[in-house]
């Protein structure tokens, strides 16, 4: 077990009395102790205040350890001093760890320090002053059940209990986080629908949007709260069944494509801004919404900020249920979609309270601050939005967002398309108007028009970057302006990481702050793991941005943090991602240093029909028989080159690339690569594992969650695909100019792979594959071609860091 | 899709309408509506009405289509008639319906006919008292998400808006189940110390057991409720990693017992009453308790009926953290410890507010109605409750409970234990007392002295029934009278059947009502299933037994439901389980029709030892070679027998047994038989799958759950094991007396397998694998034995429906 923190703020001793006054650990009482014994005596009662007979709290103290043979009531009773030991065994025990079991009594600090458990610097005996100081760092320590202590106290009603108080402050803050002072059991929840400048269906109308929002109870008596606000498309529902029948064969050929001399003149999209019909008349105001809903998605990371004081505002967008407007897949349509609730929330915009009355009502509880979260289509309208630099857009928490759609089903001039999914399944997956038939009979035809119209624009076929591609390029216009926190997973094959590395690069242009955080997952959350305070270090970020208070996030969190891929649990803070930190390291492919297991310098990309059947059915078996070293069936269907074992741990940071040079035996081909790491290893999952079940509680009475982690795999083994990349032939230059290809000719290929943070172990192998289809990623017309790759003149660059 | 449904109550016209004034839905309003339309729209309008404003309610029926082209607002606003086609199109798409997914505006009929939806009996068009009955109907069908409609519109809100009103009901019954009119936001959550009559830890005083109850806050304002309560063991945590150590390997020899001529009386246990210590003094009274609780285990069942006014205490009982005892796994003393706080909640028992001061607190808030709930554990606890007679304890819902531990671990005097546990690692895995620092330190010798004990009289090695069995044999005193509603998964390997079957045969002796659910699970939880109302059938049984609502529960359902294997979410309703509807068949095992695939009649149980190591790390690779029909790596080690191909379909219905004439070679033995079912089929999974993430609503903002199924394969496959059995051939007569056993002699063993309900479809063949070592469930020594099976004179018998 690990345990990495990395939202603490290092804080004073009198800035720790004054916050421990205002959480009420501290208070004219018990501030007069003297003894250092008799005042971590008083706190330890505090702890369990909730209860309310003094027996019981005692009967807690006393269940627990403080020496190997005195318990915590009869040591804290007695009139000695307060060990440091002991001062942690009784911590531990509060922190839900168990004697014998996770730590020993006799040396607390060994496994707080194997553990990475933070030691206060205290004396042995502790000061009265220590106490404060170590208590204060205990209750910023996380739990066993990856939480902080005092949120676990939260979760159990220490804060409930002082609620009734008017004094009691709200928001709370603590150790630069919002706490849990909110009453769940109260929320607001209510429908507006805002008047977005957009008519999508053309129906000479603009478009109305379903938002849905939950507020502390507490604004209804005054309080103004910032908003955690989730666009997402999904959210009304999905037409899983009628979309699958949008979606393409992956079992074709690839189709040679008429060359041409496409400049980016001849792909630029210009958005229409024009024909927005004017807004509807407002007929009157009220602060009264009309319409309630229920939620049936849970998404613990905003039900936690829930508890803290602010509110959380859903919108599903345009062409979803019960709003107007056709889905789009991506366009400036769907941003400006997702901004029109912001503007909303920050005052710029109309709400109305139903969809006929047109009865203004404003976010009158709101700040105007706003902070978006989300991950995947919801993280791609974050971005989107935060592009626009639209007002109230305080920050953004991105988790696995697209960037550019064009990389999202499509590279170097290839559909990369699992499923043969592309923007017109999507669309019609997140059209929820469907699902509304009386809303839907009214629409259908210009609704299916207005997708047949994707479904040509988007050239499937081709995998060229057009104009459809252009006007999902998120990152063509770029005005951010706030502060954002981005999060990856490095084996994302969903969402790739490029389109992180490519927004990243876009914002280092822009006065603002940004932070990164890669994980080892694939396309997951992060805001239940036991090794990493995400959640906290979400809290403090949006603390800062949309609170406005001080409490130095941007200096606290470091710039990048990356999960290590070799060893579990491990998370280390670095300056940045693929800046000058690395240098590039270029490998000779044909050297004679590396290895070629197989001896081969081409190969056939056609398969006999039973193994292409078997294949199809199960791209795992494929993909084992693909990158194991050697002596498998997809032998002589690859190049495969491994470096000599490396005599010291070696880490790439950046994005790989290889120069290859390659003939295609027909007049179309394709050349797939992977960077291959070598070397027998328990790797990590990277799905992620139940450690326990509902043990995180995200408030009082409120929101539990299930406590995960990215664990090591039980079985060693030899291999794992640490990046890939992939290429047509003919889109030697660029993605949407067409070169020509002339059989068994030599082209020079770039192929920039994906971009990664990868550790590789000494001992271990850097391997790069050479292949032409990928059986889960490109079409798959089982052709009969060759490609001959010339080792002597193709390299592989690798970002090594220093 | 189909939707069994049998907790609804067929009721009359004049009790619909005073049901539906109870819920609100008629009022003094809309009563005097005269047309059917107008009174269907305003019963839709009802539907909406958790929205405040008109147009949105307006809107909401306004999304539905009535027609192939006319909307649910046009059709009830207008002049015309009601057609059924209508109601019923408006009605599904209440229900959560997809238009043209799920069904057709055409014929809304066909598909309610098809997936089991119920049609009340109006004309067409309807009249209005027609509307009236079909309303009723239809607020009591369940929706696509696997609910009661009103349960839905609950979980939504509708009840809500009534809660401010003095004179709503509440308890409120409709269609004789209680409705969620609770306000959860505000439950009481107490913790109380029951006295019980019992000293395990033998520190003279008696044991205090910890009990956490949450109530309604109606009871602050002078409601009582009655009590679900769940006995659960696991509730304060559980040693995993400390009872490992306890477990037993199940690699080694099957050793031959001392033959001895024990009767019963030999191993009869009688449980020593004697030595309890006098009550605690009682200082005081109060009606205040002073320690509260967060939970973090959910148990859905239980929380939506916190919803439905009734109250849910749990307790884990002697030897749990916070509790005083030892774990004993099984015996009278845990019976005890579970039937003390049903005493308590009935008024006949002491419990403090803490464990020191002994103040009495009374359960004052409760009507002394207990019924029970929990599976696995927690439903055995229910079971040996059930059978003391306690006062107070009107019913139980047991889900897969043991009602003998002799029959848990051990067959026929065989040790039948997966992983090798038995009873002391059951009692290490349970005693979270361990897990509580400063109580453990005071009774560590003790506990070791005590589990050091119960491994040496389970004797783990001999597998006989023993008077440390006897004791643990909960049918032994049967002094049941509380009403019993029993679920058991026929394919649990865990809890096995015959569990259940040998508890119905001895609950048969009493004077109570008794009904049987099979359904196709493993060890799983019923309560969130889409095709079966397990959680309105609950509902029902639990408003009957502990409110005393009159509501037909009895004979409203039927005595057995079985689900079956053969058709996907079918279950059907049945007289008996193995009663006089089955006959039995008896099938000679070397009859000319019988085929032999091997022409086995011997077998050796010695494997080489890679293949025995191979299996001993893959169970499941053991099964398939074992279970194939022929041709697998486990011919020779097995004799296989199938009928002809069925030239009907055949259902069993009972418990199979066979009467094998069986040599050893050895002075040792063991048989095992597996029944079989061959044919190609696409078998329903034993593990339910998630079919709805979230979409149950079993109150208002209250707990959400899965909606989970089990579903058909996608694969076909040709095997599935029916039941199984094993035996030591020194127990041919019983568990307990040791017989002689000579190599290479003839014996007559009866080996009665598990109960089960089955059909084989028709063209399948029934099958029986005679084997001996049992890789997932027996020692497994690897003996080089030889087994001789006289097919001539060996039968198996069927308990065949007629």
């Amino acid at each position: 077990m690990k345990i990495n923190q990395f939202g603490y703020v290092p804080t004073q001793h009198q800035q720790i009395i004054d916050e421990l006054r205002d959480i009420r650990f501290l208070d004219l009482e018990n501030i007069k102790i003297k003894s250092p014994l008799h005042l971590f005596r008083s706190l330890l009662l505090k702890s369990f205040s909730v209860h309310q007979g003094e027996t019981t709290r005692i009967a807690k103290i006393a269940s627990m350890m403080a020496t190997e043979t005195v318990d915590a009531d009869s040591y804290t009773n007695g009139s000695g001093t307060l060990s440091k030991s002991a001062f942690y065994n009784v911590g531990l025990q509060l922190l839900g760890f168990t004697v014998d079991l996770d730590f020993s009594l006799t040396n607390p600090l060994k496994m707080m320090t194997e553990v990475g458990l933070p030691i206060a610097e205290v004396t042995d005996p502790l000061t009265r002053d220590d106490v404060i100081d170590a208590w204060y760092r205990l209750l910023n320590t996380r739990t066993k059940f990856g939480q902080l202590l005092i949120d676990k106290l939260a979760g159990e009603g220490y804060y409930h209990q002082f609620l009734a108080d008017e004094t009691f402050k709200r928001p709370l803050i603590f150790n630069g986080k919002a706490q849990a002072v909110f009453d769940t059991d109260h929320l607001v929840r209510e429908v507006v629908y805002v008047e977005s400048p957009l008519d999508i269906d053309h129906d000479g109308r603009r478009d109305l949007l379903k938002v849905k929002l939950i507020r502390p109870a507490e604004t209804d008596r005054g309080l103004t709260v910032p908003v955690v606000y989730t666009a997402n498309p999904y959210g009304e529902g999905t037409n899983d069944k009628w979309s699958e029948s949008w979606s393409h064969d992956n079992n074709r050929p690839l189709k040679r494509k008429q060359p041409n001399n496409f400049t980016y003149r001849d792909v630029q999209d210009t958005y229409d801004h024009s024909k927005v019909p004017v807004p509807r008349t407002i007929n009157g105001h009220t602060k009264q919404a009309e319409e309630t809903f229920t939620m049936t998605w849970i998404y613990s990371l905003n039900d936690y900020f829930l508890a803290r004081g602010f509110a959380v505002v859903y919108s599903a967008g345009i062409g979803t249920k019960d709003s107007d407007g056709f889905r789009t897949t991506g366009t400036r349509d769907e941003t400006i979609s997702a901004i029109s609730v912001i503007e909303w929330l920050h005052g710029d915009r109309t709400a109305f309270t139903n969809r006929v009355d047109q009865i203004a009502i404003s976010a009158w509880w709101a700040t105007g601050n706003v902070g978006m979260t989300g991950r995947s289509y919801l993280g791609t309208l974050s971005i989107a939005s935060e592009l626009t630099g639209v007002g109230g857009l305080k920050t953004a928490v991105v988790e696995a967002g697209i960037s550019n759609y064009y990389d999202y089903y499509r590279e170097n001039g290839l559909m990369v398309s699992p499923d043969g999914d592309d923007a017109d399944v999507l669309a019609e997956f997140t059209f929820s108007r469907q699902q509304s038939a009386a809303d839907y009979a009214q629409i259908k035809e210009p609704w299916l028009a207005h997708l047949k119209q994707i479904k040509r624009d988007q050239d499937h076929d081709s995998g060229s970057y057009n104009r459809f591609g252009d006007a999902r390029n998120l990152l063509k216009e770029n005005h951010a302006k706030a502060d954002i926190l981005l999060v990856h997973g490095l084996n994302d094959g969903n969402v790739k990481p490029a389109q992180v590395w490519n927004l990243r690069k876009a914002l280092k242009s822009k006065s603002l702050t940004q932070k990164l955080i890669l994980h080892q997952g694939q396309h997951e959350y992060l805001n239940n793991f036991r090794s990493f305070d995400f959640t906290d270090i979400v809290n403090l970020w949006l603390t800062n941005k949309l609170l406005n208070v001080a409490n130095q996030a941007n200096q606290v969190l470091p710039n990048v943090i990356v999960q290590d891929n070799a060893h579990a649990e491990t998370w280390h803070g670095y300056q940045d991602w693929g800046g000058q930190e690395a240098s590039i390291q270029i490998y000779q492919l044909g050297d004679d240093q590396m290895i070629n297991p197989g001896g081969h310098t081409s190969f056939s990309d056609h398969l006999d029909k039973s193994q292409f059947e078997t294949y199809t059915k199960d791209i795992n078996k494929w993909r084992d028989d693909l990158y194991s070293r050697d002596g498998s069936p997809m032998d002589g269907h690859c190049i495969r080159i491994l470096t000599p074992p490396l005599v010291n741990d070696l880490v790439i940071n950046g994005r790989p690339s290889l120069a290859l040079t390659v003939k295609s035996s027909q007049m179309v081909g394709m050349i797939s690569v992977a960077l291959m790491d070598y070397g027998k290893a328990n790797r990590l999952t990277a799905d992620p594992q139940v450690l326990a079940s509902q043990q995180i509680l995200t408030g009082y009475h409120w929101r539990k969650d299930d406590l995960k982690e990215f664990l090591p795999k039980k079985k060693a083994n030899d291999v794992k695909r640490v990046v890939q990349g992939h290429i047509n032939m003919q889109n030697r230059e660029n993605a949407y100019k067409v070169d020509d290809l002339e059989p068994n000719t030599e082209y020079q290929l770039n192929l920039v792979l994906q971009p990664t943070f990868w550790r590789f172990l000494k001992g271990h192998q850097i391997g790069i594959v050479i292949y032409a289809t990928d059986m889960a990623y490109t079409v798959r017309g089982n052709q009969d071609i060759r490609y001959q790759v010339n080792l002597a003149s193709s390299t592989l660059r690798l970002p090594e860091l220093k």
